[in-house]
C-alpha cells in the first residue's frame, strides 16, 4: 500500500488541494469483510467429484460455443482444444489446467487507498445492484432510470458504511445515448465516490475507454501494474460465449484488469431444473471462460461467478431468495474453493415489486447464504428490486443497513479473557442484572450491532412519530443522505482531464440509442 | 407407530365417526424436517472447552438459585450439591453427569399419528409464536388478544403446510380469567387441530390439568407410556429457577412429559454483553435445569433451550434478527450437540411494529440461522411481531410460507443419476433452452420450491390487481383460510369428555385476573 500512498501524495500537489482536504467531510466505510467463521459445505467430496467429472465431460463431449470470434477459436486451437466450426471441445483436464495461472486473490485499487479491496481468500467485498433499466422511490414510483438517478445511487453508495465498492451500472441511464452512457457512468464513479468501481462491458471499445479513463485517474503506469477495475462478463448460458462479452474480456484481461466470469442462469430455462445439473453446467462454463481469460493473458485476475435464480414454472418469472438458488450457490462456492479462485454470487435478490416484506425475506435469504457460501465479491448487495428490473432508492439504504449484520456475523465468537466475562457473571450473580456492571459499562457502545435505519423505539413513540414502516424510514434516510452528501476530493488536474476526455469522446461520434 | 394406529382404530368406534371420516377434508402437513445438510460450526473445540469449563466454574463457585422450593434443595443435597440457603453450588461435572440420563431424542405424539414429531437428532420441528398479549391484523390494528383470536391462530396453524406443531399460548386470551384460560387454550389445540401441542406452565396445578386433559384425549395408559406434550420452562436468567416454573417442570417430568428448559435472555441485561459470556451463562443454566429434571425423573424428555435477543443500548429495547443473537445460537447449538440433547432456539423474531421489510429481514435472519445452527425445536417459527408483544395474523401466514424454504434447503443436493441431468445438457447443448426438454418436463412441477403467498406475477398484472404489498396478500390469505377451515375429526365421546372436564374445572373456582 505504501507505493500507492506515495504516488498519491506526490500527485496531490498544490496548496489549494491541501486546503480543500482540511475542510473535507469523510464518510466512514467499513473494511471489507474477512470471515472468522467457516463456510457451509453442503456437498461431500464424492458429490463434488461427480460434478467435476461431469463438467469435464460437458466440455469435451458437448463443447462450448465461441460465437463470431475467430481469434478465440485460434487461441483454443493453439491450446490443444478440438475446434469444430464455432464449437470448442476441450479435452478433459485442459480447462482446469489453464485456470491454474489465475491468481487466487488480488487487490483492486481504489483512488483512495484506504478503500482498496482484497478479493479472494476469506474476504467478502460488497458492491451495489447492477443493471436495472428502471428506478423506484416512494415519492415518484417506478420510472425509467436517468443519469441523475445514477449519480444519486453513486452518492448513496459512497456514503454507505457497509458498502465497499461503488459498483458499475447501478442503474441504466436511459436518457444518455447507449454508446456514450459508459463515459458518464465512469465519470460519476470516479468523481462522486472514491471507492473501487467496475468498467464497461457493452462493447470492446467501451472497455478500452474504461481503461483509458482509469489511466487518467490513476496514472498510466499504475494501471499497467495494478488492477483498478473488476468488470462483469456474463456467459450466455447454456455454454455460449458471445463476441461482445468476450471482446470486453479480451481488453480487460490484456490490460491486467479483473473480470467476473459469470454464467447468468434462470434455472429450468438456461440450465437443468436440478441443482446438480445446474452446478455441472456452471462449472463447465466458468472453467471454459476462465481458461480463455488465461489464454489471453496468463495471470489475468478473474472471479468465478454464478448468477443463479430459480423460476416460477407457472409464469416463467425468475424467482429469488429461493432454496434451490441457495443450494446452487453453496455448491458453487465449494467448487470455486477447489479451483482456488475468488467467487462471486448472491445479492439483495428479490422478485417483489415493492420494498416490502417479500423483498426483505428474499433478500435476507440471499444475503445470509452469500456470507455462508464463501462469496468473495457480492455484486447486487443492495438496491435490487423486481427481479433486477428496478433499482430502488429505499431498498438501497435498507439493504445497505443489513450488510452490517454480515460484518458482525463474520467476526465469529471471541473467547478472549475479556469476552469470557467471568468477572461480570461473578459480579452480577443469580437474580441480578448486567446493565450497570463494569463489563457492560466497558463494552456497551460496541457490544451489539445496531441498525442505523430500523425502528427500535417503544410502540407509543413510534406511533406518535407517524407509525412509519421501513420504506418510509428509508425514504427519509435517502433524502437526508443526499442532502448531506459531500464530494470526495480529487486533484483538479485529474478532474479536468477526465472532463476533457468525456467531452472529447462524446463529440467524436453521433448518439446511438440501440 | 403401529401401536398408536391400533389404539386409535380401536377407539374410533361407531358408524357416525366412520361416516364423518369419509366426508372430512384433510389439510396437508409436511413431515418435520430431517436435515441432509451440515450444521454451521462457528466455534472450534478449544473455544467450546473454555466455555464448558467456565460453565462448570459458574455452577460450582457462583451457584444457581432455586427459589421457594425446599423440595428442590433437598433433591440437590441428595445428589451431592453444596446447598447454602437457596443457592445450589454444583460440583464440577455433576450437572453434566446428571444430564446423561436425558434422552437424545424422543417422539411427541399427536392425536393424529401422522402428525407425531421426532424431536432431536438431525430433525427440526416448527411451532408457532408463543405468549403475545396483543394481536394485530391489517383491518383491526393492534389490540388485546382474545380467545377468539386464539382459536383463529390454532386454525391457521392446523392449515399451515410447513408447520408441524400447534404450539402453546399462540396469544394470551386476555378475555378469559388467568386461572382458566389454560383450559380453553388446551381445548382449542385438542379439538381445532390434530397436531402436537404444548401444556400450561403458569402454575403447577395447570400443568396437572394439562396432563389430565391429555389423559382424556389420548387415554391414561397411553399418556403414562408416551410423551404427548412439550412445554416451555423458562429460567429466570441470570441463574435463577423460580418455584412456579420448577413446579410445572416437576409435574411434567414426573409424568414423562417433555420440557424445553430455556434461559430467557436479553443480552446485556440478563447475561453479559459478550457472546462467549452469554454462552457460558446459558450453558450453566441449562445444565442446572436439565440436571434438575433428571433428579425429578431420570430419563424425562427435555430440550435444551436458548432464547436470546440482543439489546438496543439507547432505548433498552430487545432487538432481533441481529448478528450477536445468531452467534449465540450457533454456539449454543454446538454445546447442545456435545451434550447429546435436543436443542430449541430461533424463530420468526423481529422488533418491527408492522409486518414490513424490517420484520422480514429480522425474521429471515433468524429462520436461516435456526436451520443452520441445528435447532431441533423452533418455537415462535411464525407469527411473532414487535418483540413478541404482538401475534400478527398476516405475519403468521407470511412466516409460515417462508418455512417452506427451510424444508427444501435442508434436503441438500442430490447427485443421483437423474439429478446429474447429463442427458438434459446433451439434449439442449450450447445456445438452446431447457424449458421444453425431457428432463424439465419430467420434473418441472416439483423442481422448485414455490411460495403459496408471494407475488411472482408480471408487473402489469400485479399493478392491475391493485399493486398489493405482502401484508395485503397475507390478509387475503388469512381470510380465505379461515373461511375454508374444517375441523379435524374427533371421537364424539372424547370431545364430550373434554368439554365436560373444562366446564367442571371452570365451575370449581372463581375467576382470577392476576
Amino acid at each position: 500500500m505504501s507505493e500507492t500512498t506515495t504516488r498519491r501524495r506526490a500527485r496531490s500537489g498544490g496548496g489549494a488541494a491541501r486546503r480543500a482536504e482540511r475542510g473535507a467531510v469523510s464518510f466512514e466505510t467499513a473494511r471489507f469483510i474477512t470471515r472468522n467463521i467457516p463456510d457451509l459445505e453442503v456437498m461431500n467430496a464424492e458429490a463434488m467429484e461427480i460434478i467435476e467429472q461431469n463438467a469435464d465431460t460437458v466440455l469435451e463431449e458437448i463443447g462450448v460455443g465461441f460465437v463470431n470470434n475467430p481469434g478465440a477459436l485460434e487461441r483454443w486451437k493453439q491450446a490443444g482444444a478440438d475446434v469444430r466450426g464455432e464449437r470448442v471441445h476441450i479435452p478433459r483436464g485442459l480447462a482446469r489446467q489453464l485456470c491454474a495461472t489465475a491468481p487466487s486473490r488480488f487487490t483492486q485499487h481504489a483512488r483512495n487507498p484506504e478503500r482498496s479491496v482484497e478479493i479472494g481468500g476469506r474476504n467478502l467485498v460488497l458492491a451495489p445492484v447492477y443493471g436495472p433499466p428502471f428506478v423506484r422511490d416512494a415519492a415518484g414510483g417506478r420510472r425509467y432510470a436517468t443519469m441523475e438517478d445514477f449519480r444519486k445511487f453513486v452518492k448513496l453508495g459512497y456514503m454507505s458504511k457497509w458498502l465497499h465498492h461503488s459498483g458499475g451500472t447501478v442503474c441504466e441511464p436511459t436518457d444518455v445515448a447507449v454508446n456514450k452512457r459508459h463515459l458518464d457512468m465512469l465519470h460519476a464513479h470516479m468523481t462522486l465516490s472514491d471507492k473501487p468501481f467496475m468498467g464497461s462491458v457493452t462493447d470492446p471499445s467501451r472497455a478500452r475507454d474504461s481503461v483509458e479513463m482509469c489511466e487518467i485517474l490513476f496514472g498510466r503506469e499504475f494501471v499497467q501494474q495494478n488492477t483498478v477495475m473488476t468488470s462483469l462478463i456474463n456467459i450466455n448460458s447454456p455454454l455460449t460465449f458471445d463476441d461482445v462479452m468476450m471482446g470486453a474480456l479480451e481488453v480487460y484481461a490484456a490490460a491486467n484488469q479483473a473480470c467476473i466470469i459469470s454464467p447468468f442462469i434462470v434455472g429450468g430455462a438456461m440450465a437443468p431444473v436440478s441443482v446438480a445439473g445446474t452446478l455441472t453446467q456452471v462449472l463447465a462454463e466458468v472453467l471454459a471462460g476462465i481458461a480463455y481469460s488465461q489464454l489471453v493473458r496468463p495471470g489475468a485476475p478473474v472471479i468465478m461467478g454464478a448468477f443463479v435464480s430459480s423460476i416460477d414454472m407457472n409464469s416463467g418469472a425468475p424467482t429469488f431468495g429461493t432454496p434451490e438458488a441457495s443450494l446452487v450457490t453453496y455448491g458453487a462456492g465449494q467448487l470455486a474453493r477447489r479451483l482456488g479462485l475468488p467467487f462471486r454470487s448472491a445479492g439483495s435478490f428479490c422478485g417483489s415489486k415493492l420494498p416490502d416484506a417479500q423483498a426483505a425475506y428474499e433478500t435476507a435469504n440471499s444475503l445470509n447464504m452469500g456470507l455462508l457460501s464463501g462469496v468473495n465479491f457480492m455484486l447486487h448487495a443492495c438496491g435490487w428490486l423486481e427481479g433486477g428490473l428496478v433499482a430502488s432508492f429505499e431498498k438501497f439504504v435498507m439493504d445497505a443497513d443489513q450488510l452490517g449484520v454480515l460484518h458482525r456475523l463474520a467476526e465469529g465468537i471471541s473467547v478472549s479473557d475479556d469476552a469470557q466475562a467471568m468477572d461480570a457473571i461473578r459480579e452480577v450473580g443469580p437474580g441480578g442484572h448486567y446493565l450497570g456492571c463494569a463489563h457492560t459499562q466497558a463494552h456497551f457502545k460496541t457490544a451489539f450491532w445496531k441498525s442505523d435505519l430500523l425502528d427500535y423505539k417503544p410502540f407509543e413513540t413510534w406511533e406518535e412519530e407517524g407509525a412509519r414502516d421501513t420504506q418510509a424510514l428509508a425514504a427519509a434516510k435517502v433524502e437526508k443522505m443526499l442532502a448531506t452528501y459531500q464530494q470526495p476530493l480529487l486533484d483538479p488536474g485529474i478532474a479536468g482531464a477526465l472532463e476533457e476526455y468525456v467531452t472529447g469522446k462524446k463529440a467524436a461520434e453521433p448518439d446511438a440509442f440501440l
